[in-house]
């Protein structure tokens, strides 16, 4: 049972009460650059709504891969790698939300999602998304590197050391290739995406109407 | 000059003021699911914003080949498919927009955008545009046969065969050809589209922000 604020403990009951507030499964990749904005807003928007957010990061390349893609379809597609860069830049000053091109793009996002996977238990979790995010679509930093890894771990106050070494855990790398394995079967083939009911959502651009799902269900 | 209600006709000046409404361009392909619910509804949203909208029919099957695509990306990547057909019907039910899964997918636009091409200096064009979407994506209808284009003209109130002798002119058919060139020189990639100030938008998703910087300019 946990402490309530005037010391009292919480009834199982007012512990389901909690846990029954709908949930919004948020699947994202690194990489991607539309995952950005929705990163950054979507505690504040589900908030809004009365929705818990699930975070769930996973990788596109082997998607891409089974889709014959070798790299990322705004570079293998021209005409819509460069609308998306204005689109993204566009979207983000909607927002009030910085926003850089990264020098590389992209960048590989493996150990940020198996250093997030590592971390899902913990309450800093959700600002480590945000500053990797940060880290790539605005410092331009590339986050594949240890040491960058590590200063982002250090941003959200944690001793990098210890979580580097959690994320070669073989256990870590076999919980991330399952979620990756889990967005394939539910049908996910871009990020970001949302899971709400069993119903898809693709796009930062959806997030409302999921959001509105949610909060209805 | 044109003749006003009141028996005054128009000053050059004014005309000037009514040709000085913002303008957006709308890009569709009849064979596009997206481009559906854009076409019911941008008229009534750009008059909202005191837009006028120019009506720019175009072929995706030339751009898609560029790309080396020889069918829709919709059928070519399955996820994605499944996921379009289930977003289209939840964005229609969001308008309360009658929708109906097409019994064959992609349906050739070709003849329909001839027809609308042939029409463009009609006041009537934009009913034949919304015939048309409805034909393909509420009445399953195919809208590449002669005899289906003549009842969608009918329903507007034109007598088919003349139009669609008009379809097959030389004339028609480059300046849809024209059409497409323009579109592709635009890094139009996709439909609906939308071009505003040379700013590209894509899908239906974007019509809001689109007549946002029509209406801001």
């Amino acid at each position: 049972m946990a402490p309530l604020r005037d010391g009292r403990t919480t009834t199982s009951e007012e512990m389901a009460a909690t846990t029954r507030r709908p949930r919004l499964e948020f699947w994202f990749e690194y990489a991607s650059t539309y995952s950005y904005p929705t990163a950054q807003r979507i505690e504040r928007c589900a908030d809004e709504r009365g929705v818990e957010v699930t975070w769930r990061p996973f990788l596109l390349g082997p998607i891409f891969a089974s889709q014959g893609w070798n790299d990322s379809p705004f570079n293998l597609y021209p005409a819509k790698g460069a609308y998306m860069w204005r689109d993204i830049e566009r979207i983000c000053a909607g927002y009030e939300l910085a926003w850089r091109k990264p020098s590389a793009f992209p960048r590989s996002g493996l150990l940020a999602a198996r250093l997030t996977v590592a971390a899902s238990g913990e309450s800093w979790m959700p600002d480590l998304v945000r500053a990797f995010y940060r880290a790539n679509f605005v410092e331009d930093l590339d986050i594949s590197d240890e040491s960058v890894a590590g200063g982002v771990l250090a941003a959200v106050g944690q001793t990098a050391a210890p979580w580097l070494a959690r994320a070669r855990d073989d256990d870590v790398k076999q919980r991330l290739r399952g979620q990756t394995e889990r967005a394939i079967r539910l049908g996910i083939f871009g990020a970001p995406s949302f899971i709400v009911d069993g119903e898809l959502y693709w796009g930062n651009d959806r997030l409302a109407a999921a959001l509105e799902r949610a909060a209805a269900a």
